[in-house]
């Protein structure tokens, strides 16, 4: 477990910092929005993002104090706290399913190099990542027959249609950054 | 505690209709998509939504659990079935004002008087839904001092711009239906 924990701090690390860029870019777009319905969509997934990153916020350290402190025994669905870390987990990992969604519909707007490049980075990253997450969790969840219900379990079997990196809408390599710098960015 | 437990039970089955109402609303406009990023825009609404479902499909049970079966003495933080509602319950409110503006969005889209009527009426429940059970949870955490903190408190406080329904976008009374009927999402 400790190696997995490992895995998952390294994971929410690097998403907490792609949320912080993501939300970045986010930003002036919303500010400059043409009309109601863009600033609604564009405030709408900020905020969904910067839910998650709350969340994170209390979720890293959880990790953290699981990775440095507990004992194998802690590993229990007696534990109430490890409980809460599985169900923390389960819930983050659909974090990282919408997060991919979320870029992936950036890139249909977003078509500047500077912009498609960072995004298709993180794009790529994160669904790597969720990849990951998900696979560790089925047998996190396997392995510790607590008493805990993914309640998400069907969603992963029948709509978890997530295209791979491969399918991604094309980046326009040849349109110009439009006032956006990726030093800005980063 | 009781009779918020009673209020929160009220709420939430609500919503659970709301959302199946709404996602069946989606389903048809996701196949008959005319082009990706319109796809999968929809999907993504109707996927965050379907996980909620999932959520609140655990959460309203253990309302019920604590509505009928629990004494006074077991809403306590030393109880962590408590806890872990109160952490819930807490995870919910935001999923019921990302709903408001998942509907908030699709009142955009959506002008024809059917579709408008419906999402505009479960618009302005979902949104006083919100704003009571935004009301309660304070009090709630503000009465048992214990140990969840919750993580979007932050987000309460500085980004909650959800608009009252004053300022709703206009529903087109006068757009004709467009080969959709009020039974067929009802």
């Amino acid at each position: 477990m400790k190696e997995e924990l490992n895995i998952f701090f390294r994971i929410f690390t690097t998403t907490k910092d792609a949320i912080e860029k993501f939300i970045n870019m986010l930003d002036p777009v919303i500010r400059n929005a043409k009309d109601d319905h863009e600033r609604l969509y564009y405030h709408h997934i900020y905020e969904e993002e910067e839910q998650r990153l709350s969340r994170l916020a209390e979720l890293i350290p959880l990790i953290s104090k699981f990775e440095n402190e507990k004992e194998e025994k802690d590993f229990s669905p007696t534990n109430n706290e490890f409980n809460r870390l599985l169900q923390e987990l389960n819930l983050e990992k659909f974090g990282l399913h919408n997060f991919v969604e979320h870029l992936d519909l950036a890139l249909f707007k977003f078509t500047d190099e500077a912009r498609s490049t960072l995004l298709k980075q993180m794009r790529d990253i994160s669904y790597q990542d969720y990849q990951q997450v998900k696979e560790m969790l089925k047998k996190i969840n396997e392995q510790f027959d607590h008493a805990y219900v993914d309640p998400h379990a069907h969603h992963d079997e029948h709509h978890d249609h997530l295209a791979p990196p491969s399918s991604l809408p094309r980046v326009k390599q040849s349109e110009k950054k439009k006032g956006f710098t990726v030093g800005s960015l980063i």
